[in-house]
């Protein structure tokens, strides 16, 4: 192996990029860390100048020979590493030989808003990562405007957070925000309707009225909204469930609301 | 402990239960295993004769009072255990105590395919169990006639993909098909429509004819549907992706075209 691959896993670069599994660490660092091709491939597509380093080992270098290409041409600082310290650079099973370490891209909550069209996502307590970045990557899909998580949400540049988006991170405004009420009233200033998403609603997602610019305030998996979120809500908007299942899962739920978001104003456009 | 308290986990009974993690087992017994108050409350509900045995541990003995009644009044074999018995009962990090087997659920093609109206959805080699699971549920919220899984998708009675249904497995008529080209021909027979859901679609859902009886086809999570399903199927349709994001996963994108189709019919019968 030639002198400037990185084969110890236990040097102080190493243990400082998987220190970024870690919240804590993120902060003080400002940073955090994509891994895998996808996640990758988008950074350097959408954002290229918040990728600070490429960490790739041998087999990635050949794999995704343009990736690494691009890598160089964006300036960013190449690593080339042993399977050993890809290994212990992230704490996935299956690592897939190429890491990023990138500066954050949320926006703030004032330039989130600062389309007035369309519709943008509230999360509010959303615990689960997997859910998390799966409801961002759903709202980029169905063209939302922005997402915004509350103080409460887990932690957008949470790992799993990253890999549940696909690239989705990079492609629609995320802020974080502070409290929901704060959030609420903030859409409600820009002229959004709020419309809370949630199982008790008394409104049917297809009586909903989603003609003009709006905000989909989506609850925690376990417990929904709570009654103060709801009932600053201009509407609370369920999804009706036909057969005998109790509900639907949050990712689920929140993407046939935004799909209905989406699908009547389209049908809109080509009438 | 009372003497009529299982406690040793290595009785043939507690590992006959456990070998029903593997599919050959499972054929064999034709049992399968239920792990969860979720579940067992739902068969409980709606398929009581089907359980032949629960095991309950002496925590959910306290805490699932009621749905132990029910198995009682139900005349199935009950089962008091200690947690060791318990946590060898079934694979999962954390037994929640009550663990029934079961007899299979499953109906045959022709009967799934009885009632001729609304839409049924086609499984074509659907591999991950959590997505499998998943779209069951959503299929029974989305109001689905039935569910039918192609002969090369993964086993109905796998314990994620049960735990997955979340207890829809017992909510609507849920078929073991054969291979998809006969399926689709079923479905042709009586009279429905089949649409093939996949990214290369060129009729795009909110342009898809959803009128009549039709049958929705879901392929694979990874390389979606082969060109013979595609070329044998009425139309193939596609979610439309509005931001940046390449695509769906297979549970969203089935959730969104079931919910099409339970929109337009729904939109129907109240105008």
């Amino acid at each position: 192996m030639s002198p400037s691959v990185l084969t110890n896993p236990r040097a102080e670069r190493v243990k400082a990029v998987r220190a970024l599994g870690r919240r804590s660490a993120r902060q003080r660092a400002e940073r955090f860390v994509v891994d895998g091709p996808q996640g990758v491939r988008e950074v350097l597509r959408f954002a290229p100048k918040t990728v600070t380093d490429l960490y790739v080992d041998g087999a990635a270098s050949q794999r995704h020979g343009p990736l690494v290409d691009l890598a160089r041409d964006a300036n960013i600082q190449l690593h080339q590493c042993s399977s050993a310290v890809m290994a212990a650079l992230v704490d996935t099973q299956h690592p897939q030989g190429l890491v990023a370490v990138c500066r954050p891209v949320d926006v703030s909550v004032e330039d989130a808003l600062a389309d007035e069209s369309g519709f943008v996502v509230l999360l509010a307590h959303v615990r689960d990562p997997g859910n998390a970045g799966t409801v961002i990557r759903s709202a980029d899909a169905a063209g939302a405007r922005a997402v915004i998580l509350s103080s409460a949400s887990v932690d957008l540049y949470n790992p799993k957070v990253v890999r549940s988006t696909a690239g989705s991170l990079w492609h629609l405004p995320i802020a974080l925000g502070g409290d929901v009420t704060e959030l609420i009233a903030a859409c409600r200033e820009r002229g959004r309707r709020v419309l809370a998403a949630d199982g008790a609603g008394t409104t049917l997602l297809p009586d909903a009225d989603l003609s003009g610019a709006h905000a989909w305030l989506m609850g925690n998996e376990a417990w929904g909204l709570n009654e103060a979120s709801r009932a600053q809500a201009d509407d609370v908007v369920r999804v009706p469930i036909h057969g005998h299942a109790e509900s639907l899962n949050l990712a689920l739920a929140a993407t046939v609301c935004m799909y209905a978001s989406a699908d009547r104003s389209s049908v809109k456009r080509t009438s």
